[in-house]
């Protein structure tokens, strides 16, 4: 059974040691989603609102914020990350963005923490940004989608075809059941 | 029609003016769900793993980087937080953790973006400890649940009997069609 | 003859105390210019680059920057600024685009230094994204432009017109004798 | 035609992926310049003021801010520095101080920001502690002087001897048409 | 019996609310030592080594530190401080430097942390800058040494007169028995 | 004699150039003690406060805090840490609790200064926790105990087994003569 490394023998949390590790190149995919009113998605994506911006914006919060995981993640060890990149999908029927960060390095130790970062920085900027006309927005579903390099190998979400359709059906029910509260 | 106070008229980004508002009361309760791996939910809650510790280090988390949400979402407002509090609920059926977050405050501008990052990073925290068992964990529903004071008033999320039940489906479905890629 | 109030008696670096000022509304001003190769400016303004996108994150770095003043200037008091706003205007005679920061705020103290940084950072961002078009670009002509609010009273530059005039003046001097150096 | 690397194929900015860069010994010279009133000029060097803190706490300024240069320019990468050294240069006739960083590092990436942001710093950190005495403070002619190292080679900016004189004259131009705005 | 404000009923971390308390004028003084072989102490202050310097930079560095308690100290509320000042005392029998910092604020909360983490800092800067020639040097007895303002009062330490002798005392002894470690 | 390496020739401060030195493996350990009334040792310790997270925060602070050691030290060197590691050892009858912290890294430079910053800011929040009870603690003795790697070798702190003893002296006369100015 794989070791919970963050944790010493006595349960308590450390830094896990990585000085003797090997610097591989590591890569990380993550994304994560998110839901919001069919009018707030028109306004971001239409030329009501400079679409640009919105997402210049989150783009610029979530690449800062990969860069300072270590000091948001108590665990973390700091990296000086060599790429970062995010894009924004929108899916006009479910009124939702997906957001998905990558991120490279050649290190000692990987690089998922800083893709989560980024991606949830950014969603929240979005929500941030659009906040005064949609208070129901909501960040979903962020999970690693892929992870490559180091000791523990490739990692690859399975099921991505299922849960897509799955995440378009709980916008939908979400749309219905709960949108109403918008002002 | 609300406006999108975060835009200038060329559709810019700005900072929006608080200067001459007034310095009220304000509180606001943020509300996400991490899913997690059966095994990775008993060795959490479980004396394998020191309990207190995961959470401890998830609330510090939380704590110290709602006080930096200023500096990780671009458009927010430096601010003084006078309260904040990190609560985790885990719910053993859905191997799932929900985790709540309240901030208060006496100021010109509210702290919804607060409890936002301070439930992001908590959550982020606890699959960063535990990575290295369940890396399929993932982090949903990040919602605003309650906002007070301030002129736009107070803020209530609906439905939310339907969404717990919701979610709870969610996450059976996600056991079944996706969680066996874990190593 | 108005003292420094930087230093204490004798000599030494220390933080003015302002715990028994009042809070006053206070604004600053702050202009500077970026003068760089005309191919730059072409291509930062026509559709080959996505004009926004330069000025977009120019405007993000500056306005997280001018949040974190006190972080960076070391006898800069801690604020919680109520806005920030900056505005680019582009001369293509001269390869120029000037800045401006506005900065507001009811404090104890002003936020001169607050605008000065929100100047330099927008332009070195400029600088960053296109620097590997244009080594030559230089941050010319940082300055207070106004400043009201607070026990010195408003503060206004003069002479703004020659000013205007000479700083033309130079950036031609600069692009006939200087610019060739460019790759 | 050298190309815009910061931008992505959609004009979208993006930091670029050095993962695949080897580590090379790199090195940036930056200089800028800080104008002021002859009687503020005399007051920092002569000893009314000790001359050593306003130096002493811009270089400490100026070095560390050049350390945190990743958080504050957006899409610049992460680096540990491995020496930053600062040089102030006072000319009297001008009222003028000279500011140069000289930044080392082996590294995938170049130092060029790192030595802008020592020199804006250090600048703005000049202008803060005398502030009280000389609003008008001007800091300009921020540029790269040299660059070695990495794939895009030596860089030496050309003409500084023209650049010198000409400043010189800029200086008494603004100190005749500009300056009376003192208090 | 005084309750400990920082744990919750669970005994769980949480931060103070303080969000009905007063603002009112508060101050905090807090020292400590730093002992040092007396050849050091000699260098430190005599003409070798520019006096000036290693102080003016401790004394920056422990201004911006206390700036940012509270990104440092989990459970401090962020506060606008008004002042800090930080001053040092040699003694030059005990090859000892006394640090004391004085911060002031009119705040919600009170300021000692924010004196300690100066008085940590700046010692610890002094360590660094000086290590090359005594890794032996040893930074102690920081504490609270007066507290005005707030809730609770006024708070002033007892028996100074008995510990500066003691801690004369204390400096000579290690002298003795300890400080032959040095290269 | 050994250099001042932080100065350079005018006396002024600077950060060493560490470009040409190789990477090795590095290793500090450093401690210091806290000192605190019986009756706070005792509630820390006993099941009134959970004593897990009185530790749990002070060792996520401390190494959240190593991490930034190069934005709290003007001089040092940004690092990325490999490992740290923080312990706590209670001694009851002086009711003194010893802070130790180890860091390991490898890179061109050494680590002291992280260990150092550990430990200062783990007992600081140690103090910050219980301070409503307890204003006298006194944080002492922060010293380094063995530093291993690099050109200038290992380096062991001598008459540790005389320091423990007089040290427990000192706790102890502390407590006589010091302890009863707490509420």
């Amino acid at each position: 059974m794989p070791k919970l490394t963050h944790f010493d023998k006595k349960g308590r949390a450390r830094m896990v040691d990585v000085s003797k590790k090997m610097e591989t190149l590591r890569e990380a995919i993550v994304q994560g989603s998110i839901f919001m009113n069919p009018e707030t998605f028109r306004r971001i994506l239409s030329g009501e609102v400079s679409k640009g911006d919105v997402f210049a914006v989150a783009k610029v919060a979530g690449i800062m914020a990969a860069k300072k995981t270590s000091e948001i993640i108590p665990m973390c060890h700091p990296l000086n990350l060599s790429h970062v990149e995010i894009n924004f999908y929108p899916f006009e029927k479910e009124s939702r963005i997906d957001i998905e960060a990558t991120v490279k390095i050649k290190a000692r130790t990987g690089v998922e923490m800083e893709g989560f970062v980024a991606v949830a920085v950014a969603g929240l900027t979005i929500y941030d940004m659009c906040k005064a006309i949609d208070r129901g927005m909501t960040l979903s579903d962020i999970h690693l989608v892929k992870k490559k390099g180091g000791q523990s190998g490739t990692y690859l979400a399975k099921g991505i075809g299922h849960r897509v359709l799955f995440l378009a059906l709980c916008s939908l029910l979400l749309a219905c059941s709960y949108r109403e509260d918008l002002k």
